[in-house]
């Protein structure tokens, strides 16, 4: 008999399917959106259906159950399913509104609703998708209700804050403000509501908050490389765009803050055509050591994601092993998209 | 000694002044409001104050405060001041977005806040108001939270009807069903939350609901009249936009109905210059029976509106006569403006 071939060890893609199997809530969630779809008004239907079908990784509220099962609920309560279509909705909302402040024709391969469906229609479901999400949220407890306004508040603030490089003079430090606002605001009030309504006492509480906050500023981060890394058919949408729309990224202010030359470049407002610098930017960055420091920036906030989790389940009095696994293979998904 | 000059008669604005005087809790009401202008990021300080900066007759908060006087609320509670407030924070966010999708250059003599601050900012105040209104609303009775959805989905779907004479089949059925939707669900709103929060029985929230309906729609019907009838002194904005934008407001689709020929222009798309056909069409509608008519129309939904009034006020156990007269100040105000 031939001798058994070494077990493989699972890659991150496969270990956040695994963590995926553990919460088959998510179709739940997945029911909740859609039914907030309601609208005899068709394009209040087909837009935010639309902006669905383009997929994603609904990562708010596979992190949502996944804390809340982490914390040791055995059971998925209806508040944490709503919180969590609620927290995706205002995703949802944001994505479009978005699309049209970056005048963003491409979403996921697709036209973005914007390009698809025009100002007006899109601007207006993003607002029809925010009252549904506050539809949801409003029933719950007060402390989900002003964690859920305060959110959206810091979410919005981040978005204005995010001004061109040649109009506002951004640093690292505003940078990661704005990655922290516009992004880690989602993902710290997934695992605040989660670990709130399963009733985890207040220590454990902050440090999921913390845990959020680091591991969507993480995601940000790598957000940031990827824009730089990757290619077409990965992202969905051309590479570069934050150099060509002269974004205050996390990359960016790393390779103005590097003395590069070329980099000045970014404080000047974009020409019509911003393709070769745009190229021979990419070239230049994909080999340069701006990428390890963006590389290695997100790596501490994961790494502060992970420890913020440890005390948070070494502070709980109950916990559950499997969905623990989850969430560090969702910060293993997250990082391993930057490798 | 010179014999007693006869009483003049008060004028409708100086009645609407006299019942302005019956609610000086307005005032809370627009603290409430500044006091949610909070954020260390300026424009979303700033773009809000702005535009309440730019005034406006506050008609729905001091619906909503002299509804619950009118029904015996000697006391206005902090629930009435608080839904007040969220409902002009509501219309304010609306007003941002309308400007954006209108990409209206003028508001009240002014630049609008999309022409002085541009399409981001503008949109994302919008977001902030929203939320912020959410935020206020969320902590009253299910009920409340509810109808508040109710509307702004309302509110949503009248704006994405309202789509260009040229591009949908409207009629005078449809141009109400928008009237209805993007106006009078506020309106509605306010009168439903005052007289719910004060308690009255059923049927009269139920007639309450009804007169803000009616008073809405021919507020809006009122609002499309004076696109003709007004000047841009009055009006803030030069008159003709409904035309020149091929809106489906009421006035234009009563001039469709009427067989006119020179209405038919309406279902084409604008030219780049359309300022010899509105002024030609100004100067007919002036004086031709389509205004008689939409005249008519606001009145029939004024009336609708004083009835249901009085039918509030009889089912309620308790009334204010003061205020009663201060709710029939603003109807004969809202219909002045038309005269």
């Amino acid at each position: 008999m031939a001798p058994a071939s070494p077990q493989p060890i699972p890659s991150a893609a496969e270990r956040f399917g695994t963590a995926l199997h553990l919460i088959p809530e998510l179709a739940d969630v997945e029911r909740v959106i859609r039914a907030t779809f309601t609208s005899d008004v068709s394009p209040m239907r087909d837009i935010p259906e639309y902006l669905l079908s383009l997929g994603g990784k609904r990562i708010r509220p596979a992190l949502t159950l996944l804390c809340a099962k982490a914390l040791g609920s055995e059971k998925i309560s209806q508040e944490i399913v709503t919180v969590a279509a609620g927290i995706e909705l205002i995703h949802m909302a944001t994505l479009m509104h978005d699309d049209i402040i970056d005048q963003s024709p491409i979403r996921r391969h697709k036209p973005s609703p914007y390009a698809r469906f025009g100002t007006p229609l899109t601007l207006l479901s993003g607002d029809f998708l925010l009252t549904r999400a506050f539809g949801l949220c409003a029933k719950l407890d007060d402390e989900i209700v002003d964690a859920t306004e305060q959110a959206c508040i810091e979410l919005v603030e981040g978005e204005a804050l995010e001004t061109p490089l040649h109009t506002d003079n951004h640093d690292l430090s505003s940078s990661l403000t704005i990655a922290r606002r516009k992004t880690a605001s989602l993902f710290r009030l997934a695992a605040f509501c989660a670990s709130q309504i399963t009733g985890a006492p207040s220590v454990t509480v902050a440090h999921m908050c913390e845990f959020g906050e680091s591991l969507g500023t993480a995601f940000q981060i790598i957000d940031d490389i990827l824009d730089v890394t990757s290619n077409e058919a990965t992202l969905g949408k051309r590479p570069g765009l934050d150099i060509a729309e002269r974004k205050p990224s996390i990359v960016n202010l790393l390779w103005l803050a590097s003395g590069d030359p070329a980099a000045q470049r970014l404080r000047t407002p974009p020409s019509p055509d911003e393709s070769e610098y745009v190229k021979h930017s990419l070239e230049h960055l994909r080999v340069s050591s701006v990428m390890t420091e963006a590389k290695a920036l997100a790596s501490r906030h994961a790494e502060r994601a992970a420890s913020a989790l440890h005390a948070a389940l070494n502070s709980s009095t109950t916990h559950n092993q499997q969905a623990t696994e989850g969430l560090f293979a969702v910060l293993d998904f997250a990082l391993d998209r930057m490798r």
